[in-house]
């Protein structure tokens, strides 16, 4: 072994967690997962690598993109690489790489992390998660699954105990149309769009950025008049708005309705804009109600197009995405995550008698994970205070201890490191009491 | 959009699951981290990068690693980055980094990805899964936990049905010291493990792959010898072997006998080395029975120092790794897993009369999600006929049609798309009908 030492620091932007975070997180991630799944979304993985090509595509992104090297080996023909960015574009490459194999609609979910080689700063990330559901039709997709999508995003959040939030939607149509009736082109579209999602909610402040770029006069009071809009209602009065859009935004509504979705949890937004130019109908935010400064939790909305760089074949798709790093965060802030446990282990086996109880400890573990319980024995020799010491530093709920006594009355004593106390219990009605104080129903 | 399409292939050595596949893998996961976590392991997850001066600290691996490149914004004063290629060396400089805030013995898993840019070949990924489990000691680690290791190892594969397969197992102490005696370096000694590690367990190919690296005949002699020992014992003959490793075999076997390992399980087999120099105790090689021939699933060992490169103070440790990629081919091989299965939909509510039943549908569907069933309702608009196609496609094994008749009897039809039959079922009783069908005990 060399003498040097190497200087080992975190890498900035690459966050990593200690076992009590990791193991809210990995909750967080499996009720996330599970809610998807119950609503017909089918996991797929792809590789953390693009072609080069494919990543840069959509001019814009490049600069964010992070290359990965190849070995030098002389393999000058293989593709140059890079890592996603999102996981919206392996998406797309793999609907038209594997559509002969997939059955469409597909409906599908990815929980995963991307990269972007942004200067990291205020809990701006390099490496994050995303938790992306879409349906992809080919063809045609049904409006329909606009309501389901934001529907799963309204259960899955409920499920995670989220206590109050709003999902605030729009259409593109809408603002689209108005701004086509001023004369504006797509481009024109393209810019205003990203104008007002930029400006956020306040009215005044759309109004001064889209005078700050020189918008018509006319077009921005039109744009102001809209953004003001409470209803559905409201908005088709706006001079130059056409029905389409807002035909689309009453049938979501009437149908998470339908769904089940409690009545002002979705909510007409006429500010809602999203920044990326795909979407072209619904667009949805996700808000938690007294914390909107946090920004949005879960975005996404309905594209005609998926897949237009690499394929003649339409797929139209909808589908959201949860910002998992952010609304981790948001739910550590609130306190709505345990993370006093360092460890999954439930049940530690003290070793008070190593040379006499042994194999009772050993045997002992060994029922209670077929329990189905996650058990560890002390295996070091250290005193039974130091075990303690290790139970309590890792969060571990119960210790048990069998000493010569207790053996030889068939006995166990359940500490409970918790509430403090501590019961003898017959063994043969161990597992009950174990699983009586551990299983939550 | 570009009218130039972009060419998509597969990259080389990256392999990706259509969704029949994947879901059979992540139930593969699951299952592994679900009898880890019984075990008292906690999951872990470091960045996908690390400083290269860390991955690189030990000679050999370089021309493996991927480099991941900074993007290009003057961060001149930034470390150079490059792709995991274990999860050891990430363990190691983790350790190290947050030892003050991790409770000793550490027991950790972690199921994720590794990149090693070798050339693909034969099966050989250059992204692949390993799923790891080692407990870390600060400065000292009790050789209970090598049997502890085993026996988690045992129950993992016994918990993913694989039939029969067998542990074998070494101490490097035995082969060091019998090395030792003819006086040989730790080079010399490290040289020669690595030798026998490559020939395999064949003891002709040993014997020749000694003479021809020019190992001196009575060496030579004294290897073969012991490498031919079928026990314990007859180890214990052979002349310059020190006893003390034998003992822990004889320790480690002790100790999985009374954790209630089956008997023909754990084999002692004095042709197991590993080829990794790291190891300084008790050694671990997987076979499934009848398949030996796919190589080991599942190794690992004792080390003294897992950190040395980057610490003064010792972590010895012992783990061990299931390769899942290989696991996962060969229990697809030997037709151990489902794959049937394309989406994590278990009932498809048919569209049979979206005009009159729209709300109906969208209602059942809720019902039968809030029981903790997978449940989609088929939105296109397509004929009965395309939508049980859907199903079958996908594997669903269950399709719900009301029609106009069902519903006005508070009826529904409950079609089984693997038997083929179908039966009417009163409404109130469709949850129950489902779940029997449905959940596993």
């Amino acid at each position: 072994m060399s003498s040097e030492r190497i200087d080992i620091h975190p890498i900035s932007g690459f966050p990593e967690w200690l076992p009590n975070m990791r193991l809210a997180e990995l909750r967080l991630i499996d009720a996330i997962s599970r809610q998807y799944e119950r609503y017909g979304f089918t996991p797929i993985q792809t590789p953390i690598v693009e072609q080069w090509d494919i990543l840069t595509a959509k001019s814009g992104a490049q600069r964010q993109i992070f290359t990965v090297g190849r070995p030098q080996e002389g393999e000058q023909d293989e593709d140059q690489l890079g890592l996603r960015f999102d996981l919206t574009v392996p998406l797309a490459r793999y609907v038209v790489q594997h559509a002969n194999e997939l059955t469409f609609p597909f409906r599908r979910y990815a929980i995963d992390k991307v990269w972007r080689g942004e200067r990291p700063k205020r809990g701006r990330y390099r490496e994050f998660y995303q938790c992306d559901i879409d349906v992809i039709g080919m063809g045609q997709l049904d409006l329909a699954f606009d309501a389901e999508v934001a529907c799963t995003i309204n259960s899955t959040l409920e499920t995670l105990g989220v206590p109050d939030f709003q999902i605030r939607f729009s259409n593109r149509k809408v603002l689209t149309s108005l701004l086509a009736s001023h004369g504006m082109d797509a481009q024109a579209q393209t810019d205003v769009m990203r104008l007002v999602d930029k400006a956020g909610a306040d009215l005044r402040s759309v109004r001064r950025v889209l005078n700050e770029a020189g918008i018509a006069p006319d077009a921005v009071a039109s744009i102001s008049q809209l953004i003001a809009c409470a209803d559905i209602d409201a908005a088709s009065q706006v001079q130059g708005v056409d029905p389409e859009g807002l035909d689309d935004m009453r049938a979501v509504l009437k149908d998470c309705q339908l769904l089940g979705m409690p009545s002002g949890r979705l909510i007409p937004d006429f500010t809602i804009a999203r920044g990326l130019d795909y979407y072209t109908g619904s667009v949805f935010e996700t808000f938690v109600t007294g914390h909107e400064q946090w920004g949005s939790v879960c975005s996404g909305g309905r594209y005609d197009d998926l897949a237009g760089y690499f394929s003649n074949q339409k797929y139209p798709g909808v589908g959201v995405s949860i910002g998992l790093s952010r609304l981790f965060a948001l739910l550590t802030h609130m306190g709505l995550l345990d993370s006093t446990r360092k460890t999954p282990t439930q049940v530690l086996v003290a070793m008070q008698d190593r040379a006499n109880l042994y194999q009772e400890y050993l045997a002992l573990a060994g029922e209670i994970r077929s329990a189905g319980l996650a058990c560890e024995v002390y295996l070091q020799q250290k005193s039974l205070r130091d075990q303690l010491g290790y139970a309590s530093n890792l969060g571990i709920p119960i210790v048990l201890i069998v000493g010569g006594n207790e053996h030889a009355n068939g006995q166990v004593l359940v500490k409970d490191m918790k509430a403090g106390g501590q019961e003898l219990i017959v063994r043969t009605e161990l597992l009950e009491t174990l699983k009586a104080r551990l299983i939550q129903p």
